[in-house]
């Protein structure tokens, strides 16, 4: 019976490929850990990784990244478009297969304990492992990002990590660790280089503001490409899909004469979330699962889905 | 080293539940072939069968589906919208895994010998496993259908079946063994009982009269709903995949200020063609299959990717 995890460490280094080589190397090679998928933006001068595999080899990999960002990532020096508190920003544990979320929080908690006796680097527990309900929502843990929060944590007990000193480490910050649900990251970009209309959007997606339920989304410019962006993550895909995220931000686009350019996950998205937009963009009725040839024969032969042929 | 195949009969009938229930018994319960889908259609008065398994074990099974609807089904009363030769109209063999096409030709051969030397049912050979070129479409085999080719065989040699006497069996008619690619059955139904509207985006949209590559498409009458439909069959989906085809339906409907009420896949649909259609519904940019997470698992690990938690 395998155990099975996703852990999707975020690194605030999206600009430099040879620090970005060495913290995949520092990952890989662990047995009974991959490295599954890296993600860079210049823009969001961030990595996101994708790893997967047993609960404690996946735990180990993402602190030898933390442990490499740390000597690498000087957040003194670091801009870019995405909020971040840390060289390694975050730090999500995602139950896959037999392991539950009260394991990955225990994990959670066990890495936030090993990034402080390692590295000297502070942890703030967050989502399923967050101590205090104020903390589930990523957003707060992160408010005032690095530069803010150095500054918080020796003014206000409220912000103290949940691990290690209130001071920060002087160059790598803190690092959010967490145990949620799968999650999908998802930029759709905009005919315009107005990130002001990327917020307006933003605001009327996300649930925060009112949208759509399980949608966090924010407005964010991309320079390199002189187009704004609405940076999206959508925590319950179940609840709502990319496809309703995507037609809606399309409608709202056309409010301000815009247009959708494209769109992109960051990082892996789940088969079923491709399955539910397909489905409902053939307006297949009663579609489901069940009618995909690989699902059926896997559950009426026990045969592996190997891919079809060409 | 599992050899797997796909085998999808057609039986003409779609209405009578005894008749179906009575062909799915007689193919369940065959050592190494399972019955994957029953999909039935009153209008079309057709049921369509996907089996999968090992060949000779798949092959047997429809074997003795062809015997049960020879018994059952009377094609001298028989009427539907969907064109068709016999009680068993067509088994079709389809490569999966570790199986040629050469072996579904020679399998699609053996059964069509079968198919006399048990019930005498006269064999047309088509797509790979036909003996001529113009039997390889489908729609020449079938020109005619059962009333007609039941006096054609008489007359003229070149339509005489590939096995058996020309004479048709009196009640089940002939029957058209093929060997081909996965096929995608895919129905889209207008808000319009105007059968020629959905016969006029037929032709615009099929193959055979300058439109998409590999594609054959009728305009039928559900006159169970009062709504003209575009019956479609995509014969590479990989070449033209279903949200071409239905982009191109919608545009011709509106030229005749109508619209797709909803869409259907007959049988079973392969992942890909879902991931295609997904991946351009939601405009991402450059999206390859390698961006699923189960699909990177799947490669990284060897893990069977297994139904991610909900």
């Amino acid at each position: 019976m395998n155990r099975l995890i996703e852990c999707v460490p975020n690194f605030s280094e999206g600009r430099n490929a040879a620090t970005i080589d060495a913290l995949v190397a520092a990952m890989s090679g662990i047995p009974g850990a991959w490295v599954l998928d890296r993600t860079s933006d210049a823009d969001h001068n961030r990595t996101v990784i994708t790893l997967a595999g047993e609960p404690e080899a996946v735990a180990e990999a993402a602190l030898r990244g933390a442990g490499v960002a740390a000597k690498l990532i000087d957040m003194t020096r670091h801009t870019g478009v995405h909020p971040r508190i840390g060289a390694t920003d975050v730090i999500p544990f995602v139950p896959l297969e037999n392991v539950s979320m009260e394991e990955c929080v225990a994990l959670a908690r066990s890495v936030g304990q090993e990034l402080w006796d390692r590295f000297r680097i502070p942890a703030y527990f967050y989502e399923a492992a967050a101590t205090r309900p104020e903390r589930v929502n990523l957003e707060n843990v992160r408010k005032g990002q690095f530069e803010g929060l150095r500054e918080a944590v020796l003014r206000n007990p409220g912000r103290a990590p949940d691990i290690g000193e209130p001071r920060l480490h002087p160059t790598a910050g803190a690092t959010a660790v967490g145990a949620r649900k799968l999650l999908i990251a998802y930029n759709i970009l905009l005919n315009t280089s107005d990130v002001s209309i990327a917020g307006q959007i933003a605001r009327a997606i996300r649930s925060s503001s009112g949208g759509l339920p399980c949608v966090k989304a924010i407005g964010v410019e991309l320079k390199a490409r002189g187009l704004a962006q609405v940076s999206i993550n959508l925590t319950d895909f179940q609840v709502t899909p990319p496809h309703r995220v995507f037609e809606m931000v399309k409608r709202e686009a056309e409010r301000y004469g815009c247009a959708v350019v494209e769109s992109e996950i960051i990082g892996l998205i789940p088969r079923r979330a491709l399955e539910l937009a397909a489905g409902h963009d053939l307006q297949l009725e009663n579609f489901s699962p069940a009618q995909i040839l690989e699902n059926r024969l896997a559950a009426a032969t026990g045969i592996l889905p190997a891919p079809l042929p060409k």
